[in-house]
């Protein structure tokens, strides 16, 4: 039954896939309904994020069942542990972009982003989709080497985060204070998103490699 | 080889219990820090937290080596894979105490809390440490009871937030900007703390039950 079992281990993998297009969408969606005040677009994010929860429900539930049922070792076995990570850490990427969603529609019909700091965010949107993306894509060709760049992705948002905050703190800086409180927590969210990403490249880079990515802080991934 | 087997999973769990009380003494300390502004003790919590970091890394992979040397069933199986969870989770918990304490170290001299919020703060450290307090002992005594008690807690953490949020929001609220932005941070901080503590209740009633909690939103824990 060797054959139909290389078949689940690619199902699985192919799962992950849909979930990271469905993250992909969510920050994608949750971002223009934030630059842009949408409370219906918002709303759906919200909404549709339940999907990917229930995607990781069964996806964790299938990984169980695969290990209980199989008994893989080796790559396989690092495959489906690896792959209950990797669902974990999508799920929680659908969740902070909901969370991105919730701030926009508790704004509305005001812009939650102070003008000043539209750019950044517009910036910052445009790191997560490409993050997501590369990390998708180095889920769907087992591609070790996407995984890599993902950290230098990473970078750049946390690059924006710290301005975002020397934009807040500096003196006389024209921001109130539910603004300056939106921008830290909105900025949290997109800095938690991509380093969820990085956290897929990096078990993507151990289902290939079997190795953790060196100099490299695998914990706080 | 089934009784060696039962302890490996036993010297699993209490290691778990130690990791717990790691992440209770983290943000133990890191509230004392933060609440007294004690410079030497916020770069205490941070430096410490690399050992949680250690034992996660070490952890999982001790129990990758168990899921692949022993092809664990039922049970056990459930056991290891949400042992892998649980110590994700508690690393998570120490991350967000170094997090704390590095809120403390940036405004050292000064103290990070405005004086208005320092009992608000004060109350959510205490509910911290109660309920890693009762999580890591529903993990000592496999006590599902317990677990379910987290859920409580962390309601009392979510409305301290909520009142936290009003008061930096009001019209006319004594609070300057980087007050606001760290009130807001450090609040996210101690809420992401007790929703960890949740989830590892939610694993401890996996392992002893079999079921993800009724009613409960597994997949955002």
């Amino acid at each position: 039954m060797r054959t139909s079992y290389h078949e689940e281990l690619n199902s699985v993998l192919d799962r992950l896939v849909h979930m990271a297009q469905l993250a992909e969408t969510a920050v994608s969606e949750a971002s223009v309904a934030l630059l842009t005040a949408d409370l219906g677009r918002a709303e759906a994010v919200i909404t549709d994020d339940a999907e990917l929860d229930r995607i990781h429900e069964e996806m964790e539930y299938k990984c169980l069942s695969i290990l209980a049922l199989q008994a893989p070792v080796a790559g396989e076995l690092r495959t489906i542990v690896s792959a209950i990570r990797v669902v974990f850490e999508l799920a929680r990427m659908g969740d902070l972009a909901a969370h991105i969603a919730k701030i926009a529609r508790l704004r509305y019909p005001a812009h939650a982003v102070p003008a000043q700091f539209e750019a950044s965010f517009k910036e910052m949107a445009e790191i997560a989709i490409e993050i997501i993306d590369v990390a998708r894509v180095s889920l769907q060709d087992r591609d070790a080497h996407g995984a890599h760049r993902l950290v230098d992705i990473d970078a750049r948002m946390d690059t924006l985060r710290r301005e975002q905050f020397e934009s807040i703190l500096a003196d006389g800086a024209d921001v109130t204070i539910e603004g300056a409180v939106d921008v830290a927590l909105l900025g949290r969210y997109f800095e938690r998103f991509a380093d969820h990403a990085v956290a897929v490249g990096r078990r993507v880079i151990y289902i290939i490699t079997g190795e953790v990515p060196e100099g490299e802080d695998w914990p706080n991934a």
